[in-house]
């Protein structure tokens, strides 16, 4: 039985992470810190796990996380670093949700992220937990980073283009909508239900963070510099990401729909639809998996690559299983064998 | 490994038991019938399935659903009675998720129904299926009629109080909301995003098809007639059925809260919340819970009950579910340990 | 024209207002105060208002509100009564939207709001602002305290049946189901849409604060002490309060329905439905119109009345603007003729 | 006064235009034709129009509709070219909501409809009805093809940048969100509420019936032949269309936004937005008006403009009736002062 921690068990992804675990059965979850509800139990603040779990919060010290064999992080940016090399030096194999190592630049991550990076040496030795790029690196690694919920969809959708350099690098463009839920559990106006019930919008269209880290993705497996447009909105619902990708290209659709089937026949959580399909997130609402299909409209030049996930789940917690099971040489599906929740 | 078959699997509660059934260990769907789209493949209509059922609609014949051994029917009102007696003469167990068999009165069930009932023998046979009432005779039955959603909500909620004579049964009221996928999957005006989304009404007023229902299950507990005004009404989301009830009580909220505790100490799927809780229909979405908590404002003579379940699982597919298991003398909670998806 | 001023216009209230009276033939808004978005243009925070609206937000200080003829107090409790005495003293028109001045015993208004009532004096010159209530002394008051937004979708549907004593006072049930606006434009974790969205639930059923204003009004029509059970719900919407209410009273379905017809018939924003109706909120939604409708259920003793308004409108800043009409010698629907914005 | 008189008033862009007309101070609807609905109230289908218009349906015919000043046409495409002919005959102006008359190329036409085109030469007199493109041909004419609401949106993003040829015309890219209405009051599985609802999907990315129509603006305005990729998507809302376009460009943002700013400044519909905005589709919810903001991404090649209208207003209804003022030489705005309903 792999002994678990979570550390920031109060925002989505740590519930998340609560709920995938509490039914996962090699994983017992022992420690789940939260400072604000320390002494509370789990199922107290999130009725949804009563009967399914017993872990009560407790304080993230250092202490009894160190008799976790895996320690989850579901904090803010910035807290991960601050506990990452105590955890390893006690053997504790850590996967972090938040943002602090995945990208390899430590001054490019200050940039964006607004502040020091406490721990920079272990950027190089983190590995960027996407499983469909990265699968035997994570199974040696001690830490992994969890890629962002955008940088999933959009990476996943654009790989087999890139890695067979048959679209235009330089000219990408990322139309990507995400459900509220990606704006985290914090008390904010601008994610009350007044303000983002009935209504769409772009945001961040400057700048968003998750552009370097899929820049950086993309870069590695297309071996060149790429060139990214990348515009984030907020659509009215509350899980789920659909990116809307463009690219131009030569080749014929019928191609490119073999090579995105071929590239993704083994991934059990990449699923290539038929040709002419239009993926809907309900479809993996609550599941880990990433539904895709490809366009090729007026048979012009534009490549139209459609890919959704739940963004909680092979966004955050999900994908964070899925590395958990192969550190540790679990059925990479294990605990992960849930069917979206439809309608 | 138990050959289960569907009849009428492309509306709400057909798919939900497909995503039930499928990972339900001792279950293999074999037969999935569909009228209109039979040839096809569930997961071609519903994608949310890919990857984890390989079935293919068929025409709804007697002969390869004979070879089952158990037949649900998540079927209209008034076809279950066409073909169970048949299933039955086959040994096939039959779980009737529809209307047909709810009413022991079959004058009563054509009133509200508009119809003749066909196969009025088998009514008295039927076992009503709210295992929390009727565990050993689920357990010994061949024929179960599921509770309707709103019925489902609404005795579990009343129960302990009609049991033990608590209440003033001549004076309940049940002011009951449900998701819109209680209208099922038709393609019918009222039921549009454009029509039911950020509106809220009444409906059914003047008299609801689950009045009678709830009304012979309630008078079977409480041993004497009962009156209930069942007022519905329509809410603004897919799933979850909310039922606030009064009634006109003496004895403290105290002895009422312990009450509760006790009827329920031993049902793994209701769960009585601390005093002074709300339960939300959130924390039971995709689950087979149902959440109560009791309450008595200024400490006076009404009571109010809350009591709310997803009407997809616990009013519906879980609760054929639960039935199955007794019927097969499996756990109760096989393939139904389903944490409810938050947020 | 009316110079009009706002003290709060940064809620939901306030802006509501500023929508209304933006359009009011007969109102000029000079002066909106915001103690956070001082200096900044109205239409910046609200860009709906573009091109509508040219005021900027301003200091809360008497002095420049002492320079309009009507100030609306869009502010949360407690902060009328600060202000309420010094532009009265300069002849200027008060309508309060919070609740400082809707209860008429001081003591019972400290207990449900938590704090001392600075200005208890004024408490007897305020008149509650229900126009279907009282019309002539609004006409005649300085002073007005509006009615809330429970309250409002209540007492217009009990009132009939109360003043003519018809309905067991004793027994009253009022299950009220409001959108999310009602929480007002704060930043919480509770109306988060992650938090509320495609989820319904009670609240305060122990306690709610507009149980005592409702009581207090129901009891003045009906000249006696009168008996409530107030439930509250949330319900996944923006807009719109349906209340579903219950009592138990003789007399034929056909009488009280033309009873209330009678009532209503002058009332241009009562509007009583044909007999078998339901109404929606969506029919109200965005104007000053309450909707109403009458049934027996199943011919008995119970009287069920569906009352909706939009919460923001008729349940606030609608209502506010009725009672400047009467209180200036307007038209009482100038500003107000808005049809409902459907779908 | 005006009489107008509408064919085809059930569905929901007939009954905005009810919502608008009956309030129009110069217009009195006089005529509402349903084929279905015949002898019906309006306002016992649309009881939002309670209180606000007295008319009838009526059968769709000639005669009436002949007394009338104007006629719109909110039919599915195919009506309106049956009887556009005799009403222009008989003197009546004629509005058309639907598509009959916006492709110049009636084979065009045929091929995206699936239908012969009954009234070709009508084809070449009907005026497109974009007035911040052709407003004086508008007032002159007695035909007008309303643009679709896609359409709307998109051209009134692209136009500056094409009319200046500041962009590469070959490769423009409009990823376009629409609220479920635009799909109209149809019963339809589709847009249920259970399968709209919390999910987004794109959809006819293959070709859509609005490309061509696009296409067809935007070459008229550049003057030469452009390539366009068009990708519609369904978000779970109502009500709104967001148009992210993208557009590869030289020159600065800042000189982009002043040619915006510029080019819709005499606009009373169109408002460009200060730079660095995100336009909300909430904020011209209900209203006539465009929202546009452009950006420029990490200062790159790409300009990327957001343009947000209501799909019923600004495309279909409203704009209708800003057609209709323009022909009738009214003010612009008359019956179109509606501050969009925030929140």
């Amino acid at each position: 039985m792999i002994r678990a921690g979570i550390v920031g068990g109060t925002g989505y992804t740590g519930v998340e992470l609560l709920r995938i675990l509490a039914l996962h059965a090699d994983v017992e979850v022992t420690v789940v810190t939260s400072r604000a509800d320390a002494g509370v139990r789990a199922d107290a603040l999130y009725p949804s796990l009563r009967g399914s779990i017993d872990v009560v919060f407790s304080l993230p010290e250092v202490e009894p996380l160190a008799e976790c064999d895996v320690v989850f992080f579901a904090t803010p940016n910035g807290t991960a670093m601050l506990m990452a090399e105590q955890l390893l030096a006690r053997a504790v194999k850590v996967i972090d949700l938040s943002a602090d190592f995945r990208l390899k630049d430590a001054k490019e991550w200050s940039k964006w992220y607004g502040m020091e990076h406490t721990c920079p040496d272990l950027i190089a030795e983190a590995v960027y937990g996407l499983p469909e790029v990265n699968r035997e690196a994570i199974k040696q690694s001690n830490l992994i980073a969890c890629p962002g919920c955008y940088p999933t969809a959009v990476q996943l959708g654009f790989l087999p283009l890139l890695e067979n350099d048959l679209v235009d690098a330089k000219h990408l463009i990322a139309d990507v909508k995400s459900g509220v839920s990606g704006a985290g559990r914090k008390a904010e106006l601008a994610t009350l239900m007044s303000e983002t019930g009935e209504s769409f919008k772009a945001y961040a269209v400057g700048g968003h963070r998750h552009l370097p880290e899929i820049t950086q993705g993309l870069e590695l497996v297309a071996g060149k510099s790429v060139g990214l447009t990348f515009v984030p909105h907020l659509t009215p619902m509350i899980r789920g990401i659909h990116a809307t990708l463009y690219g131009q290209a030569d080749g014929s659709l019928d191609d490119v729909q073999a090579l995105y089937e071929k590239r993704y026949a083994d991934e059990v959580f990449v699923d290539v639809l038929p040709q002419g399909s239009h993926p809907d997130t309900r479809n993996v609402r609550g599941s880990n998996n990433c539904q895709i299909s490809i366009h090729q409209p007026q048979g012009g030049q534009t490549i139209v690559v459609l890919s959704v996930i739940d963004n909680l789940v092979k966004g955050a917690a999900g994908q964070a299983v899925q590395n958990m099971n192969l550190m540790f040489g679990l059925k990479e599906d294990s605990g992960l064998k849930i069917i979206a929740l439809y309608p």
